[in-house]
Formats: C-alpha cells, sequence, structure tokens
C-alpha cells in the first residue's frame, strides 16, 4: 500500500500506535499540534536539529528505511553528546514522495524509536509533507545540568585534544556503498566499515561522562570530519591546534578498506564526516584520568590525538615521519 | 549569486549576522549544533513542528521569498497560539536547491525574522541542506502557564464554540493566485484575500488572553479549515458539534472573491484551510466575558458559531435557511 492511499491521518494514527509510551514529564505527546513536556527544574534547554535527504545523505539503495530513520536520530543525538546532554524529546519531521510503501514509513519509524529509545529520548511530535525526496528531519531536545554544560568555546593553551572511538570507517564504508562492483576486502572489515556508515553511534553516555566529570574545557561531535569539527573548536576559542598521525585512531579495518578504495587511511581519518565520535579538549593534567574514566564505565577507547596552541600558531598535522602540513577542513558542503 | 557559489559555512555565517540580537535566556544561540537555553522556571515546554514545501505549500511565483518565510514561522506560531503559550525559540531546517539566489535566502530569513521578532520567538538553531525544492522546515519552542495550557480535549456538552476573526479568505486568496488570469474582483477585496493567504496573522496574544482568563475548555487553530479542525476537537473531547452558518464570520471581501472564483463563501469558510484562526471552546455562561475581553485587548473580533452536542448525536452544520447538514471534515492531505 502507499502512502497516498492510506492519507495523511491514518498514516499519523498508525505510527502514534506504534511508538512507546511517553515518560511521565510528556503532558501531551503526538497527536496534538504541540506537544508539551514538564521541564526537569533546574535543568538548561537543548535544542538541535539535522535533516537526511535523500540524494545528498543517503541513497534508497544503500541504507535500509530503518537504517535512515536511525541514523536521522543517532545525527542529532550526536550533538546532545557533544554538549554533554540528556537527550529528551524529539520532533520528526518527514518529506514523503507520494509513491512510498506504508511499510517503508513503518521501518522508518521503527529505526527512529530503536535509535532514541536507549537514549532516552522520546519523539513527542512531528510533521509530514509531501516531497520529491526522502526528508528525515529531526529537531531533539534535550536537558544539561546548568554547571556542566560544555561547548565549542573553552579550548585554552596548553591543553591536550582526545577522540573517542576510532575515526574513517564510515566515510570509507559510504565509499563501499559507492562502487558498482564489490571491493576486495575481508568480510570482517567490510561489514565494520558499512555498520560505522549505516547504524552510527552517538557517544551520549561518554559524552554525558567526560561533562560529570569536570575535567573537560571543550567538546564537539565529529559529523564534517576531524580536521573541520576540530577547526570549529579552535575558531570559537580563539586557539590552534596541532594533531598527531601517529596516535590517530583508525581501526585496522578501515586501513584495510582504505587501501581497497585507493585512500590513504590518513585521508578519511582526518576528513571523513559521519564519524560521530567526540573531540574533547581538557587540560594536560586530567587527560589520563577522563581516560581511565570514559574506558571503564563505557568501554569506549578515548585517544589523546594532539594538543592546543597559541592563536597566532598555524594549525598543522604532524606525519609519523614528522612532516608538518596544514590542517585545513575539508568538510562537506551541502551545496557543491 | 547562487548560494552554491557562497556554500554552506559562509551562509550560515551571513544569517547569523543579520539575526536580532537573543534575548538574556539564550546562553548559546546559532553557530554551535546545539542550542542552549535557559527555561523560565515553573513553565511547561511546548514543542511544535511545521514545514512549507515549495509545490505543496507554495510557488515561488505566488509568494515572495519573504512571504514564504513569514509564513513558515506564522503556521508554527498558531500552534502555540492555540495552546495560549509563549512563543520562545526558533530552529529553522532549510531545504535549498542549488541553484537558488543568496538573496533568496536573505529574503526568507527576513521574513522568518519578522515574523517571530514580534511575537517574542527567536532564532536559535537550525540547519541547511541541499534539496529539489525548496523546505522551510520550523520547530517552534514556546513555553506556558501549567495552570493555563488549553488542550483539545476539554470540550463539554453544552459549551459553545467560538471562532476569532474571520474565515476563509486565506482559501479564495490561494484560489485567486492559481488563477490563469485576473479574476473580476474589486482591489481591496483582492488585496485583503491575497494578504490572508501570503501574510497570515497568528492569534498568538488571543490564545494567551483566551488561556489566561481561564474561560476556555478546549482550543485549536485552523490550519485543515474549520470543519476538520473542529473534528479534532470533538474526537479528542468525545463530544460532537452544531455549527451554525449564519453567524460564521466571513469578511465580505471573502463573499466577493469567492463568488468571482465561481464557490459558495461557505465553502471556503466551512473547508479552507490555512485561516490561523483559532477555534474556541468555552461554557456558554462565560462566553460574553471571553468576546468582550479579547475584542477589547486585541480588537479581533470572537465570534459565537455553534455548541457542544453529547458524542452520539451527528456533528452538523446548520444552514441559514435551518436545513441541517452533515459537517465533515475534508482538510488537506499532504499525499493526495
Amino acid at each position: 500500500m502507499k502512502i497516498s492511499d492510506l492519507g495523511e491521518f491514518k498514516l499519523i494514527e498508525r505510527i502514534r500506535a506504534s511508538l512507546p509510551p511517553p515518560p511521565a514529564s510528556v503532558v501531551t505527546g503526538l497527536g496534538d499540534d504541540t506537544a508539551v513536556m514538564r521541564p526537569t527544574p533546574g535543568a538548561y534547554l537543548l535544542a538541535t536539529c539535522d535533516a537526511q535527504v535523500e540524494g545528498r545523505h543517503f541513497r534508497r539503495a544503500w541504507y535500509t528505511p530503518y537504517q535512515i530513520g536511525r541514523k536521522a536520530i543517532a545525527v542529532n543525538l550526536s550533538d546532545i553528546a557533544a554538549m554533554g546532554g540528556a537527550p529528551r524529546y524529539a520532533l520528526v519531521s518527514l518529506g514523503l514522495p507520494n509513491d512510498l510503501d506504508v511499510e517503508f514509513v513503518d521501518e522508518l519509524y521503527r529505526g527512529l524509536v530503536d535509535g532514541a529509545t536507549p537514549f532516552g529520548a522520546h519523539i513527542v511530535g512531528g510533521n509530514m509533507s509531501g516531497a520529491s525526496e526522502i526528508i528525515v528531519d529531526v529537531t531533539l531536545l534535550g536537558e544539561a545540568d546548568p554547571a556542566r554544560v560544555i561547548g565549542r568555546a573553552g579550548a585554552r593553551e596548553d591543553d591536550v585534544v582526545l577522540v573517542t572511538g576510532n575515526l574513517g570507517a564510515a566515510c570509507v564504508g559510504n565509499d563501499l556503498l559507492a562502487l558498482d562492483r564489490p571491493a576486495p576486502v575481508s568480510p570482517g572489515a567490510r561489514e565494520f566499515c558499512l555498520r560505522a556508515a549505516q547504524t552510527p553511534t552517538p557517544r551520549v553516555r561518554e559524552g554525558q561522562i567526560i561533562a560529570q566529570s569536570g575535567l573537560a574545557h571543550a567538546m564537539i561531535d565529529v559529523s564534517d570530519g576531524l580536521a573541520a569539527d576540530m577547526g570549529h573548536i579552535c575558531d570559537a576559542s580563539r586557539v590552534s591546534v596541532r594533531l598527531f598521525a601517529e596516535p590517530l585512531p583508525i581501526a585496522t579495518e578501515t586501513v584495510e578498506v582504505a587501501f581497497a578504495v585507493g585512500r590513504d587511511p590518513l585521508d578519511p581519518g582526518l576528513h571523513g564526516g559521519e564519524d560521530y565520535e567526540l573531540i574533547v579538549v581538557a587540560p594536560r593534567a586530567g587527560a589520563p584520568r577522563l581516560i581511565e574514566l570514559v574506558q571503564s564505565q563505557t568501554g569506549t577507547p578515548l585517544t589523546l590525538i594532539g594538543d592546543i596552541i597559541p592563536a597566532q600558531e598555524a594549525r598543522t598535522f604532524i606525519r609519523g615521519n614528522g612532516r608538518m602540513i596544514p590542517l585545513h577542513a575539508r568538510g562537506w558542503n551541502h551545496f557543491k
């Protein structure tokens, strides 16, 4: 059945029936035009918004409807994670071609819910409209302890730069999807990089632990690529940075796939977007404790990859052979 | 200059520079991935989201970029108004074709800001992506006094139904825009109906006064048409309704244009969407006071147009000649 056969109101009713019950803080959830929530007393309100557009962020041949939904919520969870916040409420605005199957929307929502629920986020509202391509536009609201919210602007000279997890896998995973024939890679490496691209895991718990530790000065998630997002911290904090190739956490699977698709693994490591890892800037003295905290409570590695230098020095990337090269952002431009 | 020449980051910077300064409650506004706000202690959080999609909600030939922006925020303000809430923060997610002129986006944002500012709403975040058609997706956050928030579910038997302003003008205004040749209507009538379609005024102040009065049981804004939106109140409140043709506030200008485009004026009055008036359900005894309050404080008329009857009775519309006809929703289906 096509969504044009079912109609807007029946489709909304169908979605509403599929959602888990909202938490007690939701006074009026999906169904009214406006959702009503009871804020946590004393908390800051966080709000972020990010869209996944067919043909720009995904193709139907590459991602299942479930993966599209899950990723659409993950990219927003990642922004709340970078503030050290707790995700709470999502509004989902869909643009849908008329000839789309109802099952596609069912699966999309299953992905949205599966992506949101483990992190404490609930869908409380949204919108639907016809559109030429599939658009999944999510606004995510969160809450944060005012004393512990972390932005981009707090990096200081002599701080160190750390990053969670590993870099570049999603980028080469998308490279694999874009190939018109199978690449010569091991099933394990293929699976690892495809999973990074198709079902990224936002570092929500890690962000909260980092914020609550009081040990970090600045944080951002890697959505445009390490170099670009590190650049955002430098711009906002009026500092510069020196990153080292040697410790960059690039998984062996990513290295294998990068070589198979003809790329230097450092390239997706530095410039591959959609990693959804967290870049953390912290005083050098607290870094070992921070690494230990995140690793012990979440199992996620936190790796020291560079340091903050005065603003007047150039942003540099130091390769294994000691060669210094300029660190330029080469992020995603949506209007290229 | 095209937006693809300017690029995403410069476009965002350009927009940021054009925005008015945020209120003191905004800790981190536009520029970070996540906005941070200080909620008003004790207030409920409201959230709504509505998109304007080119070819579905507007055409570039019919609406200026300024009008598109202003309307995109107005339709969301209207949803917050229907709760009796105070609009506070907007997130604007744009889908933009690559070949769009930068001036188009400038004007779109000027409309968004001009639409938001008079009602106390500030743009704190957003997103931009390429897309085949122009999409302006707004999420609006508001606040409300928990003791005074009004939903759809409170209508009771013997309550009366009132509506602000006038109905049907936007609908016939859009009819005029869709004609391929000028309709034989007076300039005043044309102007009145075009303005209703192109720059609707959300009834924010009226909604707040109605909520604060404590005299209303239910409220909704007219976005899908009087019959459809009245139906939403009946569904949520488990009641039925009887509306009267005689008092329906249809402006003489709307009547003139309706006849010129070959429609019975009651048709846009009952089924024309996009009026963005408020339907209010209130106890009969309090209605005169409510009408007086809204009229005296805002100048907006509030007209008694029907009453609430038991759920088992049919939803009816009573024409001037006493003929009763079934009141069916004939609202907008986005997937037709």
